[in-house]
Formats: C-alpha cells, sequence, structure tokens
C-alpha cells in the first residue's frame, strides 16, 4: 500500500511544503474554498488530481476521516539525521532546542506533539525505530500538516542518541512525574532536548539515569497524569516562554 | 437512551468520585486488574454489574471505543452554578481560577481541556448551553474522568456570564491568536478566568470585547494555530506557573 495524506488543510500544507506527492484523489463532487486551493496547488506543482466515484474513494481511505481527499506520497517521509537538526538550529541562530519522544504509541499524540513542536520553533524531533508509532498517516494527519515542515529523525537507541546530543552541548530534560524540580526551576536559554516519555509508563528507566534533569509538571487533582502530548506542550511553551525573556 | 461511561479508567474515577451509575456491564470474558477493580469498587458502591456476550455488548457500546466497560449514569451529570465554582476556590482558600469554553465543538477537546483544568488545580469549568459540545459520552471519556472532579456550570450567555464574574472581581483573559500581550505578560496571581475560543474560529467578537486582556501565545513554525485544547493547556499553566513562584 502507498503510504497516504488525508484531509483538506494537511494535503494543503504538503502541497504547500513541496512535499513529493504522487497523486491527489478527490471524492467526486466536493467543492469548497480548500477544495480549490487543493486544485490551484496541485496544478501548481504538477501533481495529477482525479475525482472518483463514492465507492472507489471509500476503497482508497480504507475508513480514515479523509474530509474527501486523499494524497499518495511518492516516497517515504524523508527523515533527516541528528546532524540536520542540529544544523537547522545553527542556520536560525538559535541555541538548539530538540523534542525526544520516548516510545510514544498513540499516533495521535505524535501528531499533536510534532504539530505544538513546529509552532513552537523546535528544531527536530527525535523518535526511536522501534516500540513507537511511526509517521503514518494518522501522524500526518494529526500534526495539521506540521510533519512537513520539522525535521524528524528515527533513531535506533535513544541512550546512544542522548550522549551523543550531550557530547554536542546539550542539556537533556526529562518530563517525569516523580521528578524533583518543577518544570519552570530549570534554565531553558542554554542548547536543550525535552524528552516525553510513553503515554502510560512515562520515560523508561535507563534513558531517564541519562537525563540531566527530571522535572515535573505539577498536578492538583484526582487525575494522576496529563496527557503525554499537552504535558509536552507546557514544557515546550516553557523553554519559549525563557528564551522569548531572555 | 441513558447517558454512559465507557472506558476502564473513567468508570474506574466515575466509582472513585461516587458517581450515581446505574449499572455497570462488562463484555463476557474480560479481566485484568482494572477489571478487578472496577468488580471491586461496583462491589463496595452497590452498584449492580452484569456480563453480556459480544452480540448484547456491541449494541450497548453503539460504536464506541469502550475497553469492555460500559455504565450507565443514574441521573444526567449535575451542573453546577457559578456561585458553586467561586465557593469551591473560597473553600480552597484560593483566588478564583476559572475555565470559560466559548464554544468548543469537539467532545475530545472539551474532554482534553477538562482534564487539565481538573490537573491545573480550576475551580471550575463553564461552557454554553448552545453551539457547544455539551457533556457526554465522549466528553467523560476524553476527560479521563476529570468530569466528575470538577465543578462544571452551563450559562446561556458568556457574556453575560463575564459581566458577572467582573463583579466578582476576576479578570478575564481571552485567548486570541491575535492578542496585544503575550500570554506570560498578564499577572495571574488575581483571580483570573481564561477564554478559550472554537477551534477554528477562536473567541467571538462580542466575547473578545469583553476581555480584560487578549493573550497570544507565540507561534513560530508555518503551521497556523495551536490546537485548542494545547493553547487551554499552555496558558492555564502558565497560571499555575506563576501562582506556585508567588
Amino acid at each position: 500500500m502507498p503510504r497516504t495524506i488525508v484531509g483538506r488543510k494537511p494535503v494543503i500544507e504538503a502541497l504547500k511544503a513541496g512535499t513529493a506527492l504522487e497523486t491527489i484523489t478527490l471524492l467526486a463532487g466536493i467543492g469548497g474554498k480548500p477544495i480549490e486551493e487543493i486544485r490551484r496547488l496541485a496544478k501548481e506543482r504538477n501533481v495529477p488530481l482525479s475525482e472518483v466515484n463514492r465507492e472507489a474513494f471509500r476503497a482508497l481511505a480504507r475508513d480514515q476521516m479523509t474530509q474527501g481527499v486523499v494524497a499518495t506520497l511518492r516516497q517515504q517521509q524523508r527523515l533527516v539525521s541528528i546532524e540536520t537538526i542540529l544544523a537547522v538550529a545553527r542556520q536560525r541562530s538559535e541555541q538548539p532546542f530538540v523534542l525526544i519522544l520516548d516510545e510514544i504509541v498513540d499516533p495521535h499524540n505524535v501528531g499533536a506533539l510534532v504539530r505544538t513542536a513546529e509552532c513552537a520553533g523546535v528544531h527536530g524531533v527525535i523518535i526511536p525505530k522501534h516500540h513507537a508509532a511511526p509517521i503514518n498517516a494518522t501522524v500526518v494527519k494529526a500534526s495539521a500538516g506540521a510533519t512537513e515542515h520539522l525535521a524528524i529523525a528515527e533513531v535506533t537507541n535513544i541512550v546512544n542518541t542522548i550522549e551523543r546530543l550531550k557530547k554536542e552541548n546539550l542539556w537533556i530534560v526529562g518530563l517525569d512525574g516523580n521528578g524533583d524540580k518543577l518544570f519552570d526551576r530549570v534554565d531553558y536559554t542554554p542548547p536543550i532536548a525535552l524528552v516525553v516519555g510513553n503515554e502510560a509508563k512515562g520515560i523508561r528507566r535507563l534513558v531517564k539515569e541519562h537525563c540531566d534533569f527530571r522535572v515535573k509538571i505539577p498536578l492538583f487533582g484526582k487525575i494522576e497524569s496529563l496527557n503525554a502530548s499537552v504535558a509536552g506542550a507546557v514544557a515546550m511553551y516553557e523553554v519559549v516562554r525563557q528564551r522569548t525573556r531572555a
């Protein structure tokens, strides 16, 4: 099966970003401004666009929420290396700001985290090759197309990656419900990598041991945890807040 | 149709909170720790529990993701008044901290915002009676059960409610992509109501005009907005941060 991007906004974002799309397929008869924009951008980018009837479209959509739009990708999502992520920071003359997702398994959470990371000016996201949601169509859609704009690296070993980043002078800050510091008590103006852990289990013990700081977001109610994508967002915007103030 | 709570964690939270449940139904044959906890709590709380076969369960689940657990509520979610929300603050000897959802239509966003609000120590959430997702089973599930622990008020007119809260000395802070202040440049230590607007359109013009401050969360990428529940979370935790520091 070819990899797909579904939904109006994600496909518009992919077209704008010049993503290598193989084809775009619309459900026959749909219209409106976003669809007109897709037609215009597809023409501009030389992406073949076709319309198919409901039955053929359903086969293509495979139970996804498509809003009548499916694009197939010409190739695999272009993954980058750690070096590329650090080069993005250098290019922007900013202190590196990296997000590491340690075994986030829900593609909606991965997508939401990538979207927030793109908004917060993160230079790149690092995800493990195994035991994590890969960058699939659901992630692309949940990210509102942010996967197209952000450098994403897949690595085999998060601990080795952390050690690599430390050599590049990054401080590694893990979000941890049992952390010994509040999330806002770390100085985030130096080079930083934030680590967000698995939805149920949090950051793995070994990864945790390699973090320079383990910070917690305080909870005042009876619910035991924040959603992983919310916790990541709160921490990312604390980095933004401190750097904007600095 | 009776109102339902579905999913293991939401039902456990409802039982712990003493929510008036009519019945709990399990898919026959399921087990594991959370199910044992549901059995134990149901016995403790005198909630009748039964098991049904896959076919009967499917009829009850009505396409929801239930994890094999459906509870029916004995009555409507008990909604509270604005006075009750302010009384919660007084009881905790804290400056009021209220969340107003202005026409959030996606029940997953309402649930996510209620969950984060409960975690952040918000005293109550105010939602409009119309043009907004009501507190239904999807909201309850997306909130991870937080709807059971948090005071929620439904009001007919958000503008009137804002004027009421102003008379009670609350400052009204609206999240607005075109706001004239950064989100962290307002003093949140006095009594505060945060207003989060509709996913696509943001806060309505009239509501915006009644806000004391319109604050924006800065964006550094190409994506045009944060998810509404993420924006709300970032703002709520800025209130927490300032109050924890104060």
